[in-house]
């Protein structure tokens, strides 16, 4: 049975599995005052060229978002939002228990425009209404495509312009920056957002991802709001041990590289089939649209996730790489999908 | 200087008023538990044929939308509402205050549909969405129309199908119910909804929205939920004198009737100036659309509200009617719009 | 049947009445935006020589109290209070509702020092402990004592130099103002408080409660919160209506005095009779100790509240005496009391 | 140096650790859907003769009580627990940011009675009050100390007259049920309590705490509840793969012993050396009380927790040992302590 159903089917890379087993007798302080943490955090300062950032752990994507939207908007401010961001819809209303309004923004291909983000502010400039003050996006998005630099640059000036926060789920940040064509790097994030992620769970760690706090103004009480959601894991090391290992030697990118490498051919192999997809994606997530009855014989030989039914019988349907897909799986459903 | 801004531009109507001062000086005990807020919870059951339901006097709409609302859900349970509900929209996200996330449908006409809401559940139901579980509708709705009860008959089948709540915010359902061609009565409502409220504000209260919950499985624990969101109102007689006021001899009713026929008048003369309005409104308010510099030259005569800018130069206004609104403000208005 | 249950039992003191009466059919902006509330918050400005004061008004006491310390808090900022304060006991978790710890005091006389302060900062000093912020004291005390100037001068000191908010619930100002013996004046709770009330309800008012926020750091996007949470009257001329009736010509002090004069006369009529009472009260509130079999009895003539049993079959019952509270019914509780 | 710091100083018990790595590739769906959450969950099920019981991994010890106490509760409902309780004091108010309040009790030993629960109530029986609903303890508590099962059964008896939910955080339960002189088991505290969680973290796993919800009103929804607090890891299989592990053969009972027996022999020591302790503590957290110079002195060779300070320049410090802890430490400890 292949396996393409998502980027956190397996556990660690090897080699953070390792450092984990090799770490694992030594004694620590716990809640993430310890040395690897320490050094994990300063090595991302150094990556993204960012010494006054403040860093932290965390453990999952829904719980960091939630963690760090909650503590840097009053409680009246809200969040705009791509309408298919993971906060919007795949995280059971996590921001609106922390008492925040989310704006969502129709977004074809997964990315928002200025146009986009200076409607809503139009919609929301009266004392009945939210205060939007945070824009939210996802790089890679949730359709796999990828912000250029421009884009950011664009939406990060008018974030400017008009008082907004721009904070970037980076869960598949490795992906969006090895992307081909992508002109992103580490430092460009630390610039142009106020806080981003990168993200460690769908990126070879067992679980883990950092965020990074480049906006002096909103690391204050963090830790506090962190332990208050839950958010402060006891052994923190294995969170420290982790980061520090993949971000040495370039193990980061390296893996995120693999997969989209993956998921290039596999794209590759679909538009020779002919097959469509529904977004413009370069990284690990793909979305073809099959025929229905398609998609279930493909469901006897390989396991996806099924995103939408479309018109004319047809499904969209996911395919996703990873740090741990092998060349030949992906070959296999090349076949597989050309003898439909 | 016209006035055709909102509803609540005046004071009460004089016999509530009246009913205020003769009361003043009776010594009550506090909070509600009093003879009066008793004889009016009693009438209002009598009104509403629904001797079982729950009945509570809170003092504004924002305020009956989010208790209620808020005692109703379980944390990950999420409101159904159109996009322009009035909790989506005018009430600085009280609703996701309490933690809650509403769900917005497309209606044109302001008015909910079994297929929106049965989209909006097709797109939640997975572990990662939240659990729609209370459908909101406000009647007359926020663009003046009025639910027929065939309408509301069918959302309420879809909710006992699918286990959803109805409720329904009557912030002007006196209005509402005596609009030409409405077919909805007080029982009506307390049979079709599981809560619904009887608005005071709009209607020639000083303050005041009665909320009726006719399913007793919502009602155990409302009290502390008041108080604890800050809306047991200390002097409660105040709001029980007003509600067996305005619940005597008609009252109610004849205050809405007066502002619908008031509404009624201005509607014709609009149609006879060829004045073609944004929604289908057979209730106080009515939106016409205006040539903008048209719209700026009314406002040197009337105060109205602008709702939103067109296409072509035009722009949506807002005209409310009200138990206070004379015959001749509204052919005064007329004139003034004929010469434009 | 005597009355000596509260101060909100009647409804407003005629000349407030009448100044509603007098207004009621003048059309005004809803929400606060008219000139009777802009008039009234400048005079509080000027009462309180605070010409940069922020100024609110809001409709009850648990309303104000949950509003003000949700909007000056972060979420994982921590409450000092009295145990006996309003918010700890008497609100229904309406300040935890929002999200906030309260870590309470044990205060015999109701009243907070430094040293109660001081303690509780060193026990919340961690990482793992919530942060304390605002300190919440109520002037009257629920137990009818007044803080002396000195006091809130060394309480407001202690919170310059440890950053600490200092807030004053104000529901019965007027009360602790005009006791004998008090020493405090509006500008020194202008000065030595960060917010404060001045509250409506207990003091001749139909409702409401101003709230003054003098720290320029706590004002922006007051509104907003105020409207979140339900806090925004639809007529909110009736508040500035109340409040500028009541502000002009010393009335609000007037009617407050009179309630302490009923009061001392009380007292004097307590101690003439050798009734201990439970606090050293020199305001509107007083809390004799009868035998419970006394108190059973007097329960047929006078309407009181029973606060709590003490030892010997002992019962603490509550008198309190308003605006409204003429010299009669005085004598004849004492002559009652002394009957029993 | 020496370690007695806490008992989540290392990372797991190498069985564990293996069985991680075992499992490492094999792909799993996300979310704890794997066959090794649901055998690990039958195996509780098993252990507590609770067939009907809701099982739930979640990663750690604040998070799983916030998500359990706010999923079970109503807005306005509140927890009793000791004041000493993990959710009152080290977990900065995540009990409250879910809104609920902490009513505390004054526990000298750590452990709750019915006395203290039967004044809660009594003092918290008006609406204005908070509603008690759940029981919150520690076993083994905060002070090391035990219940016994008559005294569990006492409070589930009264728990049950009242209406309230009990519930027993089990973070130390593993070193509750192996202390000399206990007599609870799996299956007791299964019947006893409608809630309650057997802690990995501080007993051998990586992390994770199991959260057994006995009773099935409580059980509906949960899952969203999780989620949305962002307790739901990605790679759930983490968790089963643990639990599944130190639940075979008898480990997470062995492994707890081995943390009694070393804290046994470190009481032993402390009581040759005339040391006096704060709590009769039978578990593996000891609170001796030394002279301030003597732990001052300790620290050069130990590292090891200060809790507060005492009278006659005394302090109490917290020793802790774990199922890593080894004999010769604990004899070494011993003799510096005799060198003191």
């Amino acid at each position: 049975m292949l396996y393409f159903r998502n980027d956190y089917s397996e556990g660690a890379h090897p080699e953070i599995l390792s450092a984990l087993c090799d770490t694992n007798l030594i004694k620590t302080p716990g809640y993430g005052h310890d040395d690897y943490c320490r050094r994990a955090a300063n090595r991302i300062r150094e990556l993204c060229r960012a010494p006054e950032a403040g860093v932290h752990f965390l453990f999952g994507g829904t719980q960091v978002n939630k963690v760090a939207i909650g503590a840097f908007l009053r409680p009246y401010e809200a969040v705009i939002a791509p309408d298919c961001g993971h906060i919007n819809v795949h995280e059971v209303g996590a921001i609106e228990h922390n008492g925040h309004k989310i704006l969502p923004c129709s977004c074809p291909d997964g990315k928002l425009t200025t146009d986009m983000i200076e409607k809503v502010l139009d919609q929301n400039n009266s004392e009945q209404a939210v205060v939007p003050r945070l824009v939210f996006l996802s790089n890679a998005t949730e359709l796999g495509t990828v912000y250029s630099r421009a884009e950011l640059e664009a939406l990060h000036s008018l974030c400017e312009d008009r008082d907004l926060l721009l904070y970037c789920d980076g869960a598949r940040l490795g992906s969006a920056i090895t992307a081909v064509g992508s002109d992103l790097s580490f430092p460009d994030y630390a610039r142009i957002c106020d806080a981003f992620t990168i993200g460690g769970t769908k990126n070879g760690l067992l679980f883990g991802e950092a965020l990074v706090v480049t906006n002096t103004a909103l690391q204050e009480g963090f830790r506090y709001a962190m332990k208050q959601q839950g958010a402060v894991l006891a052994k923190g090391r294995l969170l420290g041990v982790q980061y520090e290992t993949v971000l040495r030697d370039g193990l980061y990118l390296r893996l995120a590289r693999h997969a989209n490498m993956m998921a290039d051919r596999l794209r590759q192999g679909l538009a020779d089939l002919g097959i469509s997809v529904l977004s413009d994606s370069t990284t690990n997530q793909i979305f073809p649209i099959l025929a229905a009855s398609d998609a279930a014989k493909l469901r006897e030989q390989c396991d996806f996730e099924i995103i939408e039914p479309m018109n004319n019988n047809r499904v969209c349907i996911r395919f996703v790489t990873s740090w741990a897909t092998k060349p030949e799986e992906v070959e296999q459903l090349i076949r597989i999908l050309g003898q439909l």
